[in-house]
């Protein structure tokens, strides 16, 4: 389901790896599997299940519920809300550009979008299913999904396997190109404000950039571990050190508090920040980050730099069209 | 908030009226009230509020939540599921032609779309907002919405009234023309079947268009008694008069068990059925409507033939763009 890489060749030394001269644009494709090719009919199948509530137990959670398209790609809650009002530990992070995580969910466990898709769907606290198994007669029993599905796949195709290669299809669509830091790195330098760029500078400077690296911020699949510096402090606060992050999975103690770099990708619109959910403001999220990580108290003009930075990572949403989901006639949700 | 209609003019005689040679098509324009002209930019506004979550207190349930335009208008629920997993006794109607009901809502307490809109937003177990004023002022916030209600309506032109009947404009496009029903009518004979042109011969007959008619099949502002017939042996299974209608408002005991009379227009794909949800299957629905208003019992192919009629009742349902919803920096939802 994942691999645990050695914590030595995860945990990059912050701030040792100057990428200044390596800013990245966002790419406008992102690559697909060799065993799922991208194509029309696979994105368009993906788009209707991505926002069909009928994948979940109470007919009321899509994975768009959670992860919404509309907005920044997630709800600005701390922790999601599931079928029946349930709450998990983790804030959802957002379906944007996530085609470039290398790994995905926050503590990494999944090498794939297609295997992320899957998980959501069972969890008795997210979608509630019961079993894959159990969607499946579901989708079969819908005459639109039948010809969907045989339109992307081939006869007979409904199955868990060709759902979530659908899914994975279409999120590979959801990239937000041309923010302004984008149109910055391709030459036009009245994209970014004076602010913006120095904020760009420190970003750099401080090491931020030893993590949240590459077009998307958000390193080369890699882990890090946070908090890195025990700070009593700001754990009674935020409680970050709860949740063991990939150990939860591993029960590898090698693996305490590890987490998969999030992308800095539209991160204005995706409060609140981090795992759990506990920082309400960009602001205090650059600071904590700055002490947790990094080991820097920041003084308040280098946060509002930074800040004004992040602020330009804001992307352009494609325009998308509605999906028309087939109908299900005489079924009733419970 | 609503007219109270003499029970005399509501309660038309069913089966009475035959209007076999009144059947009518689908309007692909709804009408809208001289105060609130259908314009291009209400439109725009009204699918973003329509769609938005944060419309809610939890930042979870939007107007399409219940009501889903990407399907048949509803959520295929006995009841709807609106904040924190709660549900309420009455089952989500369809939005799809609800630009042709004369009254809103089941009981028909609102009489215009504008009035209907107002109300989810402010119901503690559907969106769950402590007053019209916390919406109004967390529009304020969001830069996009200044921008979108200025182009609809003029400067600083955030307010309740102006978002529900952006809503209510909106949804006057929300119409499903087409269906195989409206090209029989419009001429093209093959567009139903056999059994189908039975069964709309039967729903004339019967009387069932004494309540259901018109392009809607809901009637001209219809209200309906119903039951109409007392039947215990139903009564315990369905719990039908355990809802007392429209005199759950207005207090009136001569408006015990009145209902709006719902459109039949999409019903195949609007399961379960009726006010309380609590009837599976269109066949059982149309049994127990013989047996309860027309105190008929009707034979197993007469019920057939008339759900055949039913399913032709299914619309096309017009192509969207998804709306692009403003963000808000910094916002956190609990």
């Amino acid at each position: 389901m994942f691999k645990i890489r050695s914590l030595a060749a995860v945990l990059a030394l912050a701030g040792s790896v100057s990428i200044a001269s390596a800013w990245e644009t966002l790419p406008t494709v992102a690559p697909a599997p060799e065993d799922n090719a991208t194509t029309a009919e696979k994105i368009e199948l993906g788009q209707m299940l991505y926002h069909d509530p009928r994948l979940s137990s109470t007919g009321t959670v899509a994975c768009a519920s959670c992860h919404n398209t509309m907005l920044g790609g997630e709800d600005n809650r701390p922790n999601s809300m599931g079928v029946h009002g349930q709450t998990g530990g983790r804030s959802a992070p957002t379906v944007w550009n996530s085609a470039f995580n290398k790994v995905q969910f926050w503590d990494g466990r999944a090498a794939s979008l297609e295997d992320q898709a899957a998980g959501p769907v069972t969890n008795p606290i997210e979608m509630g299913m019961k079993s894959w198994d159990d969607v499946v007669a579901r989708l079969k029993a819908i005459e639109g999904y039948q010809q969907a599905f045989e339109k992307a796949f081939g006869k007979e195709a409904i199955s868990k396997d060709n759902a979530t290669k659908a899914i994975a299809a279409y999120e590979r669509t959801l990239i937000t190109p041309n923010s302004p830091y984008d149109k910055y790195v391709d030459g036009d330098k009245a994209a970014l404000t004076e602010q913006q760029v120095r904020g760009m500078d420190k970003v750099a400077e401080l090491g931020c950039t030893g993590c949240h690296s590459g077009a998307a911020f958000n390193g080369a699949g890699m882990f890090q571990k946070f908090p890195v510096i025990a700070n009593g402090y700001f754990e009674a606060q935020y409680h970050f050190k709860k949740d063991k992050g990939l150990a939860e999975v591993s029960k590898n103690p090698a693996d305490e508090h590890l987490w998969k770099v999030p992308t800095l990708r539209n991160i204005a619109l995706t409060a609140p920040y981090f795992h759990n959910g506990s920082v309400k403001t960009l602001e205090q999220a650059v600071a904590l980050m700055a002490q947790l990580q990094l080991g820097k108290e920041l003084p308040k003009e280098d946060v509002a730099d930074i800040v004004a930075f992040l602020n330009a990572l804001t992307g352009e949403f494609p325009k998308q069209k509605m999906p028309v989901l087939p109908g299900t006639p005489g079924t009733t949700f419970n």
